[in-house]
């Protein structure tokens, strides 16, 4: 692992680290928030995943979330959204290739040979950072926005215990049945076997839903709102008495500056279910 | 003026604005944040400006302000650097021409034709906001970052009255003394006929200092240190037993990590300053 960058902040280090990944195989880079009071051991780690066409750098840069990750003790860990390098598949489109890596291990070709960004995720970087960092593997939570909120609520369904809460900014709720889903399941995983159902938050809440609590934002302006369908993650929540808060909030749309806006509200919502534990 | 985009923002709205500017004799671009309290009348202001190579854009995204300009209803006008346009002049460095106007009047070619911050920020901009905004031109304060800084201390200094209160982040504190100013004040201003001290923070500060109060904030790990020469504004402030507040903080740099870090502290300072007029 190499040092990329780090600068103080916030009391604590935001850092910029790069390695050889074995899932993605290529380098990957990220960053990571840890807040002053690691110094004296082993503090929880809130995820955030980013949406299309992110690097590890937008949300460190523009979410506001490391003032209040400083004032609960927690870590912050800003993954890539996709494999990187030359010799990487990608695509023209914005929503396909690099920046659109969509949280799934991809089987078709090209893509099969570096976009495993679900096994990145869900096993490389969090033993990666809990053997490099004082990160409290037992006390992990997850956020993200748009694709990288459909990334933290599948991660969260399908890997029972791991977080203690989960939340999402205007995530992709119900990709099978969206063009911000049906598009890249087609490239990354080939015609629909059942594979499909598995990264799609509206359908696994449907069947087994979360383990915690969930807390969910939305703007009731987001130009991309026909393509996120949150009305279908709603029901789902609701009709399988999920305990969960889900918000439209009015007048906002999908940018950074409605993220910042309630950074504080879900970095608060994680510290009591992280140190509720 | 044209609205180039409006985002809803922590209650109020995160505009980007652009003009046809008198001063500059070229289109400029500003963002303006606007609180929820402007909907029932005039707020108050917070001047942030930017340093060497921003934009409108870089602090209105990357500074943190508007959570907590939202929490004291105050709005925040963030200007460009420099003038813009293909008939602006500029230079290979980054430090001069485009990015790097330093808030003054160019009286050298080829700057002299456009490149008038000075007029820009002291006067156009002001009344520009203040006729198409709810903007209470009489509650105004000013902040900056690194050339931000020097032109916020500047400013401040020399239109007394207008401002309640000064704050800077790492600002250029004695550019007459730095290649950080030397440079530029020689390309825009010509050789030293005076009019370089009328444009370097510490002589000021020697010579009349602020009728308010004065945060500096400048991390003892900025890179950049030397160049500013903060120990300059210290001493000249303390001299003339100014009511200010110069602060080392340990371990920061020169990056936006440390301008977020000390940004509420910033904002509460004017806030307070702004209210108590």
């Amino acid at each position: 692992m190499e040092t990329v960058s780090e600068n103080a902040c916030f009391g604590g280090v935001q850092g910029v680290y790069s390695h050889k990944s074995e899932a993605c195989k290529c380098d990957m880079t990220f960053g990571l928030f840890m807040p002053a009071e690691a110094r004296d051991g082993p503090v929880p780690v809130l995820w955030y995943l980013s949406g299309l066409t992110c690097t590890h750098e937008n949300a460190m840069t523009k979410a506001g979330a490391q003032g209040w990750a400083a004032e609960h003790g927690i870590a912050l860990v800003f993954p890539d959204t996709s494999p990187r390098g030359d010799d990487v598949a990608d695509d023209d489109a914005f929503d396909l290739g690099k920046g659109a890596g969509f949280y799934l291990n991809a089987t078709q070709d090209p893509w099969a040979a570096h976009y495993h960004m679900w096994d990145y995720i869900a096993t490389e970087l969090p033993a990666l950072l809990t053997e490099n960092f004082e990160i409290d593997g037992a006390r992990q939570a997850i956020t993200g926005h748009s694709m990288g909120g459909h990334g933290a609520l599948t991660l969260a369904m399908r890997l029972p215990g791991r977080f203690a809460s989960v939340s999402a900014f205007s995530p992709i709720c119900n990709p099978t049945q969206s063009d911000w889903g049906r598009k890249q399941f087609t490239a990354y995983l080939g015609e629909d076997d059942g594979e499909w159902a598995r990264h799609d938050a509206s359908l696994l809440m449907r069947e087994r839903g979360v383990d915690g609590p969930v807390l969910v934002d939305t703007g009731t302006k987001d130009q991309f709102i026909d393509l996120l369908r949150p009305e279908t993650l709603a029901e789902a929540a609701a009709a399988r008495r999920q305990e969960a808060t889900i918000r439209m909030q009015p007048g906002y749309d999908h940018s950074y500056f409605f993220v910042s806006t309630f950074m504080e509200d879900h970095v608060a919502f994680h510290a009591e279910a992280l140190y509720g534990l």
